[in-house]
């Protein structure tokens, strides 16, 4: 256990049998031999792990978007809410699946953007436009 | 002047010559005939309605990133932020740019997931692996 | 009790001794002869209306800063959070201790370009300058 | 003064009076003989340090909740808000008062989950139902 | 399909099979005979749906914490958030499951408090103190 | 590059003309001689370095507010989103345009208080009272 998380990192060596199922299930969707530490705090509660990560797969996976597309939804959200671990480890995947520099870049930019203009319309409050609803007519 | 702004929204008609160069531009560069209340709010600065709108307009043009791209990233911010106004006027852009209601169910789901692992990561603090630093090996 | 809000209003005339001390000393510090919803809310725990009203009076009250700025303050956080009552609220206290329109706008801005460049940092994450700490050289 | 907070931290040996009297009052009431850093840097305005600490003994204190209760209702908040510092102290906290890592867990599990159906709510804006409102019957 | 949601409320009658063996469920599992809004809108996608429904039931089922403590937290949150349709829900679910007014005022107070030193912690940067890492010595 | 940022840092050395254009732009305007790291990363997408320079100086600049309020409503927004980077670098210009001790420990009592009535206010929903609408009577 080190110092500097506030539950112990679960390592695999450690694991209890359904800890290393999630784990296993992990690195064979991934394709990848080792388990990042997100997981291995979650592990503390075996049934949180395996809801997280099945839930994630799913959203994750084949769909209606494109995978590269999620992934940048996902760091648009860390970006918003500041989560520092996300953003590194989202940002990592995004480049796994091919998102470049200037993807990224312009990104951040809309995400900015965004945020900016949410509070405009929270300080200033202009009313919905009809049009705006479905089926509404334009004002 | 309604009761229901914190400003008055200017409209067309009332508009000084700066205000109304952007209200063309606007119509002109969406091939619409009518304004939407953001932009109305923010007239009463004249400078604010101008610099938002260019930027705006940059930022959301071609680049990068696919323009239906980004205003799902827009609605990602949106329902982070609780903006209301943003929600509607977002969903509706990416509506008429071609967004089916399955891809923005599942948008939502993404965006609902990526709040609640923002969350998880925030309150447990693992810490950031290597691996997802620029040319950091795995640990 | 209406059905919109969660708990009871507390109206002057329902409210105990301890409720009325509050009410009254609100009224006075304010010149004024009503008292608005919030504090009618806070009523149903008088601990809580009472620290809240007290915190608040010290806070806004006289010091290093001008109770306008303050004011502003309160409005660019509010918006920021969106929070509908605390918008409404304090833009009419700020124009009540003189804000004009136009201050209003250019607060807004400067509130909409911080949540942007917050964000635009959050996601790129550049190490904070040395010259930004107290008694740090620049870089 | 340390390069690393943006105001000094004031120690017991150098502060002054009222500083002393809140820091004395806070170690008595913890039953504990050193302040935490927090308290260190409010105490560069002893208005707000005393304020602070007052309406937290008060609001934490006996009351109508369990005060482990309060403590996880903490925790979920700065994990919501992602306030580093925060986390850690009331995880602390609230492990002194009996929180088992279980139950650390599983608040966490709720956190999350809170954080997403919040953003599918506001994504997709159901109206509330008549019968969550007081007295309101069900649709 | 109203013209004030973002998507159509599925209604049961309307309801394929997958959907409506989600609204079973619910109903059975709360012992009502309807189902909120909520559901409506997300049964736009059925394995939405049956995902966040089953988490939510597993999440907020029996466990470390009491039931009542954990509907508290999701207030906490929603009102952190400000998510106006969770905060009506889930008051109107801690209620069902016995929280007092006392207990909401307390609630939220403790909310309040919260939310003001997460901002004193950002903005002033207190150094985590050792002591408040696992294993760490107090300073 | 380092591995401590998610984009590389462009030093002036190694930026092109449209990069340094900006970067003595940002050097005059403010009469230093060097260029804090947010610039750096942002210049990785020279359009977004240029527009979001020019709207800063523009936002920031002389108008209908002083230019220490504009730099404390930076401060009160980057507490309120909990921005490190933007913390650091908003207070350090505050200071450097005559922010006192005081003023900022009063700044952040603010920025405390707005954060926890803005809890308070949603958890608990008061109606907007007509008195705080343009024109609008008091209740």
């Amino acid at each position: 256990m080190t110092d500097e998380t506030i539950v112990p990192m679960i390592e695999y060596g450690q694991a209890d049998e359904a800890v290393r199922a999630v784990y296993d299930d992990i690195m064979h969707t991934r394709g990848s031999d080792w388990i990042n530490n997100f997981w291995k705090v979650l592990a503390n509660d075996p049934k949180l792990l395996k809801r997280t990560w099945e839930s994630l797969k799913e959203v994750m996976g084949p769909g209606a978007l494109d995978p590269l597309v999620k992934e940048m939804i996902y760091i648009a959200v860390s970006a918003t809410n500041n989560c520092d671990y996300c953003s590194w480890s989202h940002t990592a995947s995004a480049r796994a699946k091919g998102m470049t520099d200037p993807q990224l870049m312009e990104l951040l930019a809309v995400v900015g953007m965004a945020n900016e203009t949410n509070r405009l319309a929270n300080g200033l409050k202009p009313p919905v436009d009809a049009a705006f609803k479905p089926k509404g007519p334009k004002q």
